[in-house]
């Protein structure tokens, strides 16, 4: 037997027990004629005592440890002089009578310390050094913590864990599917799922009633900084059901991890806001709410001055940056380059600063008096002291600069606390999305979204004006997840084909299987999936879900450590009738 | 809200409530002037009742309701005037005041009942009906219930869900990989897991101490009849543990499994046996033992009497079929075409009959006395009545032959219970298996498989004698399971590879990774896995892995409804910079 008890075991009441601990050799001082021995392991560190005086052997043995060897020990457990009050087990240490080296250990290219010396590339290279730092070891502590928690919740909610297949049957609307050739059917190919959508609506169909999955899934596009070509949803269905239903349920999710996990307890119901809402307040179909500096419209007052600027402009649009009337030139010419970077695109930016003695002072008192400049402040709620920023534009665009522009000054500002969590439900997402370029529709969610009732009759008129029953759930500025309540019509389904472009014969062919279902009593049914990933480093106060997968890709999609992709061996490919042009 | 309660929750306590249901016609019948419809979901079956006098437009419409239509009811809770026991809903039924039809339903191309007369194929083509089945149902909901029990005893034990990825590095002797074509890396291709096996020992060099993950792992090969080309592993690895700690926790598992998932308790502690008692035993290294039937090698007597077949025989083995004296000419002829089909491959079959009487008649009366037969007999434990099976030939050829025999004659015996269910501990798996093609050792675990330390210095003599610190889980013929403690220095690792004939480059480029990362502080550690699909077909008493998965393939590989895999879009490979030779 390696050990009686962890690390992070022993207490005051184990005084007097002789026990065994296996572990790493976190580090080591000499101190008189003691040895002390940090041995770690992942549940704590336990103090090891060797006497040079009362074993001289042992303790010379002791010294030749390095950090990161692994050794066994046996000894008493004895009262420590100097305690530390820092760790649960710094009461007691061990007296140690016996060592034995289980394995040595090459000087690692870092400490293995919570504060590291070690740059983010050294640290994913040793990946598996990296975990044995605390701050790593509780963030994949969080993510188990958080996926066992979904699923007692949804088990309690009575929801089944229900395992749909990873080889899946390639559409050609899978542009970002990842290809995989079979062997057994030479020249065709599985595809790996963007997501199970059509499998758990069958299983609705099947009356499986409630079905949940975590799920791993597969995007094969250009990896940015923040993304991974397989990805871990929380995918779940559920039958006779409402929106109000699924918010309700999935509502009742995410408090049960926040009290869980976090500790934290919601208070009433979260907001909610239609997507409109959310786009004219914030310019985002995931707003951070964590602070205000919302949106305020001036085209009403500030057209017609004879600015223009503003005078050609769709949409002008202000927020107000409180106490910020103090900003100096250099800090408005910062914010007003980074507005300007090709990532924002604005062509530039306004301010009106309120002072506090009281004067009014703006980048374009040449064209708007001090009394217009008030009655901006008016309509943005500013008072001596605040900061105006203002964008102007086509009006797509110009709320997506601001809502850029908003977000890094809620950075700049400090209102954006981690460890606040602030959701909101973002409702009404529009049915259709137009595609300028391919001069056609998309499905803005996917094309098993079902439409509102009474917007359908649009389908003729303006179908880009159709609402869908679909909704977000976001969360300081991350979209945690979303859904929507499902067609589960045949010919609704078809005429949802139909309007994305899809010839009769291409609908039936890809989507077919599903269709088909739907003739045998399909019940109305919608869901929600939440991005794994994402709610997890958000629950850890993280904009980094990297760090919270034990083995991440790189930007190129290579594993950290273990470099794959890697080139193919040429007989495996002849096996498989490919070759590479 | 389309449901105030399920089909399976009303009781006599709800009599004169007002409620809603929603759910699926099961069936209609008239009588009187009465229509009662049994509406089912997931949950039960609750009657319903039309009163034509009462309401006869209602009862109207419930007469044109189909099978399996979708429909919402309300009404009154009421008390059956003809209780039905056999459901636990029985004693009440719903008197409809509202009706809605939510969706209708083609005729189903078979009956949605427990038995039902839709053969096999045309069940898996309308998979989503086939589910609707309760004893389908079932058979989801007990992979449910045993994936989220499995998950709360290692929870509870320690372990921790880590994911590990699916988009791996494809290495040479992956030569049942399946390979994925990746976008970014042109000409470079990821593979698919057949388990995480380096990916948890790296977890283990982690500090991670405890895993488990229950994870999709894949194969492509061959599709034998229940044989999956993705299949679910319940993945496990423990760090500072021997061979024992890891016997205990994961009987603990299977207990707890048993336990709490079908209710059946196990006595004491499993048994154990070494593999080479197992082949010798049974010929076989998942021995079924609910029956006994041991063979008996009757090498020793029955050589060197003349006859010709026996004495070139290296190994002639018996089984004692009790009470099957009485076996007819043409039974015993059937036992011997049956033995000599091309699956099984033996030459011939002797018996001897025992019979009541006390006289003993054999296939070989010619070349042995009845005392020669009689000897034969009390080696065997043959009493009046029984009939021993005999086979001879090459040891290892006639095991096998002898150990399918046996289990032939436990199916026709009816003497392999499925409800009665046998667990076996096989330990002290040889660590090589020497391959004659090839003429070579190939790890029979995989390569990371520690030999016993005692036997190690066979290494340069005899190395297809050494053990392995190796185990498997056998359970009623089937092996539910198995692992190793593995190698955690560098150096054994290296002298293993050689071993198996890989140059050290070749070593370094496939299995540096983890080469290197047991040169920082590797722990000891072992590990183990249970294959869920068998598992689970297992404790619910069916030899069909396929009838647990909701989306089974078949022998093609195909997804029985979905028809995957399917010929990819010629733009997509294009893509892909891959074509079809």
């Amino acid at each position: 037997m390696y050990r009686t008890h962890t690390c992070g075991e022993l207490r005051i009441e184990h005084i007097g027990q002789t026990v065994t601990l296996s572990g790493w050799v976190q580090k080591s001082r000499d101190l008189g004629g003691m040895t002390f021995v940090d041995l770690r392991d992942r549940y704590g560190i336990t103090q090891l005592a060797f006497n040079e005086v009362e074993n001289a052997d042992l303790t010379a043995q002791a010294r030749k440890l390095g950090r990161e060897f692994v050794i066994q020990v046996t000894g008493e457990v004895i009262e420590r002089a100097s305690k530390n009050k820092n760790i649960p087990t710094g009461e007691v240490e061990l007296k140690v009578t016996g060592l034995t080296l289980l394995n040595a250990s090459k000087l690692p290219p870092f400490t293995i310390e919570d504060e590291t010396d070690g740059g983010d590339e050294l640290r994913m290279q040793y990946r598996y050094l990296d975990i044995r730092r605390n701050p790593v070891l509780q963030k994949l502590t969080l993510r188990n913590k958080v996926a066992l928690e979904t699923r007692k919740y949804l088990d309690a909610q009575g929801f089944m864990d229900v395992e749909t297949p990873v080889l899946i049957k390639s559409t050609p609307e899978g542009a970002r599917d990842f290809v995989v050739p079979s062997r057994m059917n030479e020249g065709q190919f599985y595809a790996l799922p963007q997501s199970p959508q059509t499998f758990k609506q069958l299983l609705m169909v099947s009356g499986i009633d409630r079905y949940y999955q975590i799920v791993k899934c597969f995007r094969d596009e250009d990896l940015r900084a923040d993304r991974q070509p397989e990805f871990t949803q929380i995918d779940c269905e559920m039958s006779f059901v409402e929106q109000e239903d699924i918010l309700n349920t999935f509502e009742g999710l995410v408090k049960h991890l926040f009290k869980t996990v976090r500790g934290v307890e919601f208070e009433g119901e979260f907001p909610r806001m239609t997507y409109e809402q959310a786009m004219e307040t914030y310019g985002s179909d995931k707003p951070d709410i964590r602070f205000g500096m919302e949106f305020v419209d001036l085209s009403g007052i500030a057209k017609g001055k004879g600015f223009p600027v503003f005078d050609n402009a769709e949409t002008i649009l202000t927020i107000n940056a409180k106490d910020c009337s103090e900003y100096t030139r250099k800090q408005l010419d910062a914010l007003t380059d980074w507005v300007k970077r090709p990532q924002i695109g604005a062509t530039g930016l306004i301010y009106v600063k309120f002072n506090s003695d009281g004067t009014i002072k703006s980048s374009v008192d040449k064209f708007f008096s001090e009394a217009d400049l008030a009655e901006w402040g008016k309509l943005a709620g500013a008072e001596k002291g605040d900061l105006l920023l203002v964008l102007c534009g086509g009006t797509d665009k110009v709320r997506k600069q601001m809502n850029e522009l908003r977000l890094h000054m809620g950075n700049e500002l400090g209102l954006r606390n981690p460890n606040v969590f602030k959701p909101l439900w973002v409702l009404d997402f529009p049915l259709l999305e137009w595609d300028e370029n391919a001069q056609r529709y998309f499905a803005m969610h996917h094309p098993f979204t079902s439409p509102k009732k009474e917007d359908f009759h649009l389908i003729t008129t303006n179908p880009g004006k159709i609402r869908a029953n679909a909704y977000d759930l976001a969360m300081n500025g991350v979209e945690l997840g979303g859904g929507s309540i499902r067609i589960h019509d045949r010919e609704l389904q078809s005429q949802m084909f139909d309007l994305l472009g899809f010839t009769k014969e291409e609908a039936q062919n890809q989507f077919g299987f599903l269709m088909n279902a739907f003739e045998y009593g399909a019940p109305p049914h919608g869901g929600l999936a939440f991005g794994l990933d994402r709610l997890v480093a958000t629950m850890g106060g993280s904009d980094s879900i990297r760090d919270y997968i034990a083995f991440p890709k790189n930007n190129s999609g290579r594993d950290v450590m273990i470099d794959a992709p890697s080139p193919i061996n040429p007989d495996q490919l002849k096996e498989l009738g490919i070759s590479i042009g």
